[in-house]
């Protein structure tokens, strides 16, 4: 099972390291985790995406629930979450086939952030399907790098 | 002292426990942290900024390098390197106000990605720079809630 989780947390030292710690004492696997500012100085959203069994992943939350810094978790499989991912890849650039690649950066809408003599890098930001999709296409080009940002999110409407 | 930095580690349990601990360990603060995925399945890459005194910042580095699980790890202070931040921001709309809002979006190209009855909600990709910004700008409509996604990099050029 998998399962993307927000947090709230007060900036307090410490937060990030007994959350990572309790995910690995649950033996949940973090794929990806997002720790940055909010519209408060004194709060930090936490997204984790993590895998593990149902009842730890259960586990997990209730813990966190209950710890003194975190101020709200939710589950973002719930699907009222705008939900979006920032990769930037560095992909081969082969002369023979630029307008072909040109055209997939076109179709999802990648910007060029750097070139070099034999690569070409490119950011992209959408859900996780579409950056799914970019590496899936990007792949047969040779991807020299790559680095996700990890799922951010925030509520769908006004709240 | 502020200082981005960015590890390469294999997928071990635990991996991000042990930097979080660390990094508290040494009065580090964390300010933002982003772990996901690279191109080998088996790696991934945590880039972190941390603030401390510079010796402290110096000591998690030599830490981290130290660590059987980390690959590599590079000071993105360096600054030959493509960063980049996502941030999903939902500002509050006035009526009165929504032309002005819609040329801030489009001076920092961002893109609308939900709204609601009293609200928009936009994303936007740029180097720190421009997120903080971006920020700055919508301020004074009235932040509603905000999410960054943490500064993710790769080197610039081929390598």
């Amino acid at each position: 099972m998998k399962r993307t989780i927000s947090a709230l947390a007060r900036n307090e030292p410490g937060v990030l390291a007994k959350m990572a710690t309790e995910f690995s004492r649950y033996a949940a696997n973090i794929l990806s985790l997002a720790a940055g500012e909010t519209e408060n100085p004194q709060v930090s959203r936490i997204v984790a995406c993590i895998e593990g069994d149902n009842a730890a992943l259960d586990e997990i939350s209730r813990y966190l629930e209950g710890l003194e810094t975190i101020i709200q978790v939710d589950d973002l499989s719930r699907k009222d979450f705008v939900d979006r991912e920032l990769v930037l890849v560095k992909v081969v650039m082969d002369p023979e086939r630029t307008a072909q690649l040109m055209q997939v950066f076109e179709v999802f809408r990648a910007s060029v952030v750097g070139m070099g003599q034999e690569t070409i890098t490119v950011e992209m930001a959408g859900d996780q399907e579409r950056v799914e999709g970019l590496i899936h296409m990007l792949k047969p080009y040779g991807i020299k790098s790559m680095c996700r940002s990890g799922m951010i999110a925030l509520k769908r409407g006004d709240e």
